[in-house]
């Protein structure tokens, strides 16, 4: 099972999140890019331990919205948010390899149900090698990306709440975080060893992931993140990054 | 003898020169890279075209500043600024091959002369590859280039005017521009034939250049561009990009 | 009968639109604010030259979007989008009196049927001082404005189609556009007259207006605007900047 | 004596600083304005808690720098830096009375020494309807500011080292900073009680202010304002705003 978690999420002066702590904890680093976060300074040294790590960098890519973190829709043409993304991943790779993409905040939960910002991510994602893309399991995005031939890698929330039909509680419903970390941890287990997850209704939905999302942008997260991973390390599941990243031969990006 | 011009240069709905004119025109494009103007779709564009047409690409890279057009020197910290130039060149390389380097602007004239911001543009032109550097001849980027074991590409300005020195009039001071087109066409073939520019005294300066920088911001700007190329080609120069851009082998980026 | 136009558009180096032409044709100048163009040096040359010519300033307030020009809808928590109007409504009053507040572009489309946005901008116009805002007549703006007790000034758009409802032909569908000039003239002349316009399908449909919006983006533009003026004066319509914009007495910004 | 802080420094989800706890300690408020920091929903907080605790509102205006928090010197020409102090102060305007302008970071230096930069800062003052200016005594901003007639109100640092010529000691020398709780009171008291400061080097050193700078970016910084406070107040000193910001009467902004 694999942990991915966001990092380098500061700008400028301004930080977010404990990036330290959290590259000893996950598997895989979704760096901000500069849309919604991430100057270049913070986006190599985030690279750069990265890399002395040993921990796999995706871009985290996301709508032009600095001003709100890139947490508001925003209904740019489909053909200019490809390019928006392709320049985001671009910027990245500047500073070391990029294995995946992600898409961030706003950008996730749209490509999720909108075929044409989902498109967006694909083309990118193509236009860079044919990168994986991390995703909710069932989603638009993971459809259009699998059909033009990407590695999806779906993709479980160990802190959030799901419906019956293995979507996220929205955050402005009952149910939609779950704090206990204990509860988080056990949760963040069944995933990994029986790929379900138990729904707000106590009904059981199949949520077939291959890495979990972790937090970090507070103490109690970052102990959440390392109770997830020690858990499923004492169940016995192997924490590794997801394989498959590998670009096609030839390809430079 | 290479003729460079800037491309690229609009940003969202604005737009800046006719850059479909200068593809037909120019062997070297330098395209902007989001900082002081191009937003991605037209980083695409302007990529896509020069690749049709056999123009080469090269990452025309600037302090962070598009509310100044990269016109105003910024006291950012060296390492910073070769983040930032990293960021730029990287973000256009999703869009096809950058070939080269040029600082746009206000950091073409500071890295002139001042070694931290020159330094900053050789660490991410090496960063990138090893990638060539443009720019004034006997300046000291070009020094701290040629130094790291980078290409240098002196580069001439065929509407500028020249001190005894070398160097550029100031734009403050009289005889900063030739605006008279046979003029302009007369100097851009003696640049290439013999080496040498008339300096604003009189005297004749050598001018050791390989490629000449053309500007495409009005309909005459475009006429002498043209004018330039005509009189070049007239004059038995054959006017080509310059060799020497190939990366160190195994680098992918 | 108001004229008004969009003016200051431009950023930076960027221009956009015949600022000073216009200003010899309106009678109200919306002027940007930053957020979708707009930058200071321009706003304090628009709010002078508008000042000198006795043409009326109102602030053409936007989503923080200069990439897009603020043409596409961002999902700003309406409070946060209050925050941002009142910021550049103070800002554009930094350089003299701001007679009136009008959207631009999709913070237009939108507040025109959107609650939430609708109440941010007159938030916003209530905060500046009760500032007349000025909209779509029948539009959900309009109406919550009118609910404030705002004087609304209905906008009618000469070189656009409009719906047997009112509304405006979308962009995407045929009879979007009338570019005859003699068209868009007797059109400006029949609503300013009559108060009414004729639809795509030959209705004839109430338009109860007391501006007509011209542009100036191409020398075309600015003939048509001219045009309408001129039919305008020989109809007999007296051209003259709307009434009522005095703000409560007391109020200080 | 009055107490200033910096204010509403966050940006988006970043914050920076504890804007509560200081609002309860200090008299003048700088509130940063969206240039350097400050999206427009936190400078509306900000300015409604200082209104609400009785704390007077200062426009802390900078250079356009988002990504360098205003601290990178920017070689903006003079007129066009004047346009956008005045946007910024406009801009705060919009949120309650803007009683003075004080420059940050990299401005506050470069207005202190480069006369060019300096009337711009004084330009913005005036046209906000002749504000007072919050500056370093016998900086060239304090001389020109006198020049124009504007209040000048001369501010200490008391955490900061001073050089014999009463300039501050760089960041990059021993003695910049004073760290001891009970030295920085010390001073604090010395500077209200006496106008004077010990430098570097031992000697005493007049420092007339009539505003004592105090920090609150950390714990430590707003436990030592606390103690300034506290030790001015033990010492007899008159904890309040300076006087004498009446705008002139007529002027609305």
């Amino acid at each position: 099972m694999d942990l991915n978690s966001d990092l380098g999420e500061g700008f400028g002066v301004w930080r977010l999140g404990d990036d330290d702590a959290l590259l000893t904890i996950v598997t895989s680093a979704n760096v901000a890019c500069g849309f919604h976060a991430g100057d270049p300074a913070t986006m190599r040294r985030v690279s750069d331990l990265a890399a002395e790590r040993g921990v796999r960098v995706g871009a985290q890519v996301s709508y032009r919205d600095l001003a709100g973190f890139g947490r508001r829709r925003i209904e740019v043409p489909p053909d200019e948010l490809a390019d928006e993304l392709r320049y985001q991943i671009g910027a990245l790779a500047a500073f070391g390899p990029v294995a995946y993409v992600k898409p961030h905040g706003a950008l996730y939960n749209t490509a999720a149900v909108d075929a044409g910002h989902a498109s967006a991510v694909v083309a990118a994602a193509v236009a860079a090698g044919g990168r994986p893309v991390l995703c909710q399991p069932g989603s638009v995005l993971a459809r259009l990306a699998a059909e033009r031939g990407l590695r999806v890698v779906g993709e479980g929330f160990v802190d959030r709440g799901y419906l019956p039909d293995g979507r996220l509680v929205p955050r402005s419903q009952s149910g939609a975080l779950v704090t206990d970390v204990a509860a988080v941890a056990a949760r963040a287990v069944r995933m990994a060893v029986d790929g379900v997850v138990e729904a707000v209704d106590g009904s059981v939905v199949p949520m077939p992931v291959e890495s979990l999302c972790v937090h970090g942008d507070s103490p109690g997260a970052v102990d959440m993140a390392r109770a997830v991973r020690a858990a499923l390390v004492d169940a016995g599941v192997a924490v590794a990054a997801f394989t498959g990243v590998e670009p096609p031969p030839g390809h430079a990006n």
